[in-house]
């Protein structure tokens, strides 16, 4: 892959990839609040989901680890596929003046016709949600972009092409996934309290949950160890603190927590 | 498209078609079996999934509709993409034997060498489910290939590529859909037994169910209309029909059914 922006004409893309690409929709928590890592690309305000294309003799999942790599610095992270995104318009924004932008950034960055053509076309792209502790994570951009930010799901900037939609359905895969994997997990801090675990539900199902039976179903599944009270100042009101029992928390979410909210 | 064999050098497919496949795991249920619609290829002994390529100007969904109704002759049929294969030997079978009738059938059919190169690539390919009742259904083979068949679960032929491996995510998609899609409303006839009903549960997460704790959690989900009894001939033994109480179904599937086996 080109190191920097000035080779990038001489990397023929259009003989060596595939005609797919890859978009991570790479989820973080924090301050209660569920966020989503984009990049914006140099020269221009525009915003994106990290993506890229695969190779052709590349499998899919190795380019998807390879692509969040290159483009955020991050590996060894949970990746997994969730949906393909294939409509004929999907690289028209909605917003006409990105779509200015991008033509304009396209054409000054591509001198080469044969790769203007190629990359200007219509690509299926398939999703890869990511899951990953937002305190460990150190995301930095690449030579594509000058921004790689965490963003808050209720706060994004204008996305690109169909990048707002992608989020959407990640956001719905990941609902049905609380049931099917470690999602919380994943994205929780090692320690935290049941209104922490009740926030990240709330945020990922986008709806308000009644905090005693939330706890009281949570902590009936018999998947948290309780630890010492977190220390606020107010001693006696202080809640627990929280890490999962993670044997038994695997064990059960193999067969499907069964939760409906 | 081609209508014929003997058309197939004349469509320039590496043209008008992008890099991207489509394969249907149609499923119907029939005997208290669950089995998959599998198409046999003309001239040789080698079963595969209908499917087909995606137009560079076709909305992915919209393509997927039309290559089952070509490939199959169905349509109005619930279609539902599950997942996308892009391993880089996805197109190698397992079975040498297959690899080599398929090699033989390809070069004799295909004489345009640029045709035949952008045929046997890899391609990427997505996934898509059909769910339907198998005694409205009236499949018909295409010109590429001399049958159309239902074939039980377990005992599917050899087939070509990762053939069988799209089945398994297919079901295993399923499995989870149970829960969030109508699935058994789809594959069942109008009426049917709770027997009924838990064999086709039984197929589908392939594992056997406890009868009383089945009916009983089933029941209680007030989804069901009960009819007439069935006519076996034995009538004190004869077991309820019933029916979905399709609002209430609807209704209870929008927030999951929440049910673990």
């Amino acid at each position: 892959m080109p190191k920097s922006l000035s080779h990038i004409n001489q990397f023929p893309i259009n003989e060596l990839m595939s005609e797919n690409s890859i978009d991570c929709v790479i989820f973080g928590y924090e301050n209660q609040q569920l966020k989503i890592l984009l990049i914006k690309w140099k020269q221009e305000d525009l915003w994106t989901l990290p993506g890229g294309f695969i190779f052709k003799n590349e499998d899919m999942d190795e380019a998807a680890n390879r692509i969040l790599k290159e483009r955020t610095g991050l590996q060894d992270v949970f990746l997994n596929q969730f949906y393909t995104f294939g409509n004929k318009d999907r690289k028209q924004t909605s917003d006409s003046e990105s779509n200015r932008k991008l033509d304009h950034l396209s054409k000054k960055l591509i001198a080469n016709p044969k790769i203007y053509e190629w990359i200007t076309k219509r690509f299926i792209t398939t999703g890869y949600i990511a899951l990953l502790d937002i305190n460990k994570a150190n995301p930095k951009p690449d030579f594509l972009s000058d921004k790689c930010e965490w963003k808050a799901i209720d706060e994004l900037p204008q996305l690109l092409y169909d990048h707002e939609s992608i989020i959407q359905k990640g956001l719905t895969h990941l609902s049905i996934q609380l049931n099917y994997l470690p999602v919380s997990m994943l994205l929780l801090p090692k320690k935290f309290t049941m209104q922490d675990l009740q926030k990240l539900y709330e945020s990922i199902l986008n709806k308000k949950l009644e905090r005693s039976n939330f706890q009281r179903k949570m902590l009936k599944l018999g998947i948290f160890i309780r630890l010492e009270k977190q220390l606020t100042g107010a001693a006696n009101k202080a809640p627990y603190l929280y890490c999962f029992d993670k044997p038994k928390y695997t064990e059960l979410i193999k067969k499907g927590i069964g939760f409906t909210y």
